[in-house]
C-alpha cells in the first residue's frame, strides 16, 4: 500500500468523466442533470475526508452514504481485508460449508444485538438484508399455519432499500414515480411521525402519537384482522424520509400494537445500527423496544466492504427449526457471509470498540445537535432535527406557514453546493440538507460544519434575494 | 500478509462449528440435518485447492459457487484490493459521484460485452443484477407508454438468483417450496430444454425444439399477445437447474421469437460469462445471440469481492435517457459501484487477459468434457453433459428407462461424500454431481478429477448393493 498525494493527483478528470458518463449508470440519476454534467470522481479518503481527481479536499459530513463510521483509509482495515482476501478470498457458505470469519461475526452480531436475537442471515447490504426479512416473514407465517398473514404495513416517507420488494415496503412518494412498478396488493403506508409538518394545529405530540397508533389500528382492522398481517417494518429514526425522530413513545406503542396483535416487528437499522446513535443498535438501548427482526448493514463494516446482515429471535428461529420437519430454507446469496466482508466487519467493531466510538457519539452528539440548532435563527431554515450523529436541515419559504420553496430551486441542492466550495460534503434530499458524519467527529469539526453551513446557507439567501425567490 | 499453514491450521474446529451452529443461518441450510451435524469450516484457499481447520486439502472442482474462475489466494488481488481500501475504501455512487474503479470497469465492461450492451449498472451480486433487471424492464416499457407489458417469461429449472422477484424469475421446484411465496400472477414458465429427459421417444433434437418454440409462441398468445409480454429471462447454460445445455438452434430460435415480438430478452450470464465457456460473455461467441441485457456477477471478480453488473443496450439507454424527461432512475445500492469490488473486477480481468484464461477453457475444456463422457461406462451415470468448465454428471437406477434413485437416498450428496474423502470437492444438486473448476485447470487435473470421481461413484455403487438399493 504505497501513499498517495490527494494534493497532486495526476489524473485527467474529463477523460475520466467522460467515460463514466458514457458507460456507468448512476443509482438515482437525474437523466438530464447527468447528460450535462456528468459524475464528480472522489480518488482519495483519510478519515472524514474525501478529495476529488481535481485535488480538492472536502470535510464528509454525509460519510459516504450514512456508511463511512470509522473513517476512509485505515491501513489496519486495509490489512485485515488484505490478510483474509490472500488467506481465503472465497468460500461457499451454502447448505454444511461455512468460514470462521462468518462464524465469528454471526456469534458476534448476536451478543451485541438486544434479547434473543441470536440468529443472522447474511446478505450483501441492506436492500437484501430487508428483501430477506420480507422473505423469511413469509416463511415463518407459513410455517406457523398463519397463511392468511401476508399484509405488510410500513410508512409513508420510509426507506428500506430497492429491490423490488423492498423498495415497495419503502414509502418514498420520490422513490415511486410512475415509471417503476411495485407490489401494492400486500403492502401499506401508514402516516409518518412527522411532528414538524403532519400533526394538525394544536396538537400535543402525544395526541398526534394518539392518531398515529389509532390509523395503524384502524388500518389492521381494514386488513380484516390481525389474521391478514404479517409484519411491521420501521426505521427507528426514518433517514432518507428526512431523520424524522418521532415523538416521544410512538415506536413503543406501535411495538405494542404489533405485539398485541401477533405481527412481528422488523427495526430497519441499517442507519441506526452500529454506533450512529452511541449504541450498537439502537432499537433497545435508545428506543426501548425490541423487535423481533433487525436489519443492518452500512455502519457494519464502515462501507469498506459490501455486507448486510438480518438478524432475528430465537422465538423465530424455533419455529424455522422445529424438528423433523423436513425443510430447507431455500435462499441465499453466493456472497452471503462473504469472508473478506465478514473479516472486514469483525475489525471495524474491533476498531469501534478499541476507540470508544460509541462514547465519542454519546458524547458529541448531543453538542453537534444543540449547535446545528443555532441554525434556525437563519430565515429559511425551518427546522433542524435529528439525533446524535444523524441531523437534518429542513428548508422553508416561510417560517411561519413552513411553506416550501418550489421543488425546482432544488434549495437542498443550491446548499450543497454552496458548501462544497466551502469544503463541506452535505447530502440534498429535496428541500433538506442530511448529515451523518464518521463516529470520529470531534467537536472542532462540528464547529467547522456549523460555521461553513451557515456561511453556505447565507450564501443561497444572498442568491435567491439577487433572483427574487426569497424577500424575508 | 503472512504465510499461514494451512496443513497446521490450530483451529478449535468443534468450537467453531457450535459457534456457527449456534448463530450463523446458512443459505439452502437442511434444518433437521444442520442441527445435528453443523457446517465444514474452511480455511485456506490456494489456487484450486481448500483447506478445512483439521488441515485437510481438497481440490474443490466447484470453483467455490461457479465464481473461483482465476484461483483462491492470489497475492496480486490481495495487494489491488488493499490498495483501493487504502486509498478510497468507499464513495458514494449515487446521482453525481463517482469513483475511477467503477468508471474504469464500467467502460471495460462495455468493450467486451457484445454489440450495443454498452451500459452499466453495478449491484452487489447476481441475485441484484436480476432485480435491478425486473425493474429497469417496467421502466424502459413503462418509459415507452407500453403499460400492458408486464408479463415476465423464464422457465423451469433456471435459476436467476434469491431476491423475491428473482427468485419468482427462477424456476427450480426444489426452490419454490410452499413455506416461502412467489410472484406468480405476471411471471411464468416455460418447459425447459432437457433433451435427455423431456424429449418425447424418438423425437429428434429439432424436433424438440420446434416443441419449446411452439410453445413459447403460445403463452404469448395466451398471455393475450405480444403487447403483453415485458421480456424473456435464459441462462445460455442452465446451472444450478442442472448444467442443461440445449439443444441445437434453441436459443437463437427463442431469440428470434423475442425479436419479433418486442420482448426484451436478457441473458443470465451470473455462470457463463468470465470465461467458464471460453469467453468474457457467452450469449454472442459462444451461442451466436445478441441480448438486450447480460445479468453477471461470479467470474466478475473470482468471488473474491461481492459486485455484480447489469449490462444492458444503446437502445434501452435511448429510452430512459430521452432527452427533457425530468426523469430519475430511483433505484441503486449503497455498494454499487463500490471501488474496492470494482478495483478487484479490474485486476481479475487484467490477470485472465495475461494468463490468457480463456484460451485455457478453449484448450481444456473439450478435453475435460470427452475424459468426464467416459464415465458413462459406470452403471449409475445416465449422462455426463455440459460444456467446458461448466459440467455435471447425472444419476440414474436404471440407465435404459433412466428412473431415478429415490430421492431419501440422496445420491448426488453420497457420491460427493466419497469424493471429499478422496480430497475432490463437488456440488450435490439431488440425482446430479455439478462442477465449475477454476478456469486454471489443466490436463492432469482433468484426470485427477475423472479418475477421483470414478472411484467415488464406485464407492457408491459398491454401498447401494450393499444395502439393496442396487441390483445393476
Amino acid at each position: 500500500m504505497s501513499d498517495f498525494d490527494p494534493t497532486q493527483p495526476g489524473y485527467d478528470t474529463q477523460a475520466i468523466i467522460e467515460k463514466d458518463k458514457a458507460h456507468h449508470v448512476h443509482p438515482w440519476q437525474v437523466f438530464d442533470v447527468f447528460r450535462d454534467e456528468g459524475a464528480l470522481p472522489i480518488v482519495k479518503g483519510e478519515g472524514s475526508y474525501i478529495f476529488d481527481s481535481e485535488g480538492r479536499k472536502y470535510f464528509d459530513a454525509v460519510g459516504g452514504l450514512w456508511c463511512n463510521n470509522i473513517g476512509l483509509g485505515r491501513k489496519e482495515m486495509a490489512e485485515a481485508i488484505a490478510a483474509q482476501a490472500y488467506q481465503l478470498s472465497y468460500a461457499s457458505p451454502f447448505v454444511d460449508l461455512t468460514n470462521i470469519p462468518a462464524a465469528e461475526l454471526a456469534a458476534k452480531l448476536a451478543s451485541l444485538a438486544p434479547a434473543t436475537l441470536n440468529h443472522v442471515f447474511f446478505t450483501c447490504g441492506g436492500s437484501t438484508a430487508v428483501d430477506t426479512a420480507f422473505r423469511m416473514i413469509h416463511y415463518y407465517q407459513n410455517c406457523r399455519g398463519k397463511h392468511a398473514k401476508k399484509h405488510i404495513i410500513s410508512r409513508i416517507n420510509s426507506y428500506h432499500g430497492t429491490t423490488y420488494a423492498s423498495m415497495s415496503i419503502g414509502g418514498k412518494p420520490g422513490d415511486h414515480p410512475p415509471e417503476f412498478d411495485f407490489i401494492s396488493d400486500t403492502i401499506h403506508h401508514l402516516s409518518y411521525p412527522n411532528y414538524y409538518r403532519c400533526a394538525a394545529e394544536g396538537m400535543s405530540e402525544s395526541e398526534f402519537v394518539d392518531t398515529l397508533v389509532q390509523e395503524f389500528e384502524d388500518k389492521i382492522e381494514e386488513l380484516g384482522g390481525a389474521d391478514n398481517v404479517a409484519a411491521f417494518f420501521a426505521e427507528p429514526i426514518m433517514g432518507a424520509g428526512g431523520v424524522i425522530v418521532a415523538p416521544e413513545g410512538y415506536l413503543k406503542r406501535m411495538h405494542a400494537v404489533c405485539k398485541a396483535n401477533d405481527i412481528l416487528y422488523v427495526s430497519d437499522e441499517v442507519v441506526t445500527a452500529f454506533g450512529r446513535l452511541g449504541h450498537w443498535f439502537a432499537s433497545e438501548d435508545e428506543f426501548g423496544i425490541v423487535p423481533d427482526m433487525i436489519t443492518s448493514a452500512k455502519g457494519l463494516t464502515s462501507g469498506y466492504q459490501p455486507l448486510g446482515a438480518l438478524l432475528f429471535s430465537d422465538e423465530i428461529w424455533d419455529v424455522l427449526n422445529a424438528e423433523n420437519s423436513g425443510r430447507c430454507f431455500a435462499h441465499g446469496f453466493t456472497y452471503s457471509g462473504h469472508p473478506v466482508a465478514c473479516a472486514a466487519a469483525l475489525k471495524n467493531i474491533e476498531i469501534m470498540e478499541r476507540e470508544q466510538l460509541l462514547e465519542n457519539v454519546k458524547e458529541v452528539g448531543p453538542y453537534f445537535e444543540q449547535q446545528l440548532k443555532t441554525l434556525e435563527d437563519l430565515p429559511i431554515v425551518g427546522q433542524v432535527r435529528g439525533r446524535k450523529f444523524m441531523v437534518c436541515v429542513e428548508y422553508v419559504a416561510d417560517k411561519k406557514t413552513k411553506a416550501l420553496f418550489p421543488e425546482e430551486l432544488d434549495i437542498g441542492k443550491r446548499v450543497s453546493n454552496n458548501a462544497d466550495e466551502l469544503g463541506l460534503i452535505t447530502r440534498a434530499i429535496v428541500h433538506l440538507n442530511v448529515m451523518s458524519p464518521p463516529l470520529t467527529m470531534n467537536k472542532d469539526e462540528v464547529d467547522f460544519i456549523v460555521a461553513t453551513l451557515r456561511q453556505a446557507i447565507e450564501a443561497t439567501i444572498a442568491e435567491l434575494r439577487d433572483e427574487g425567490h426569497f424577500q424575508g
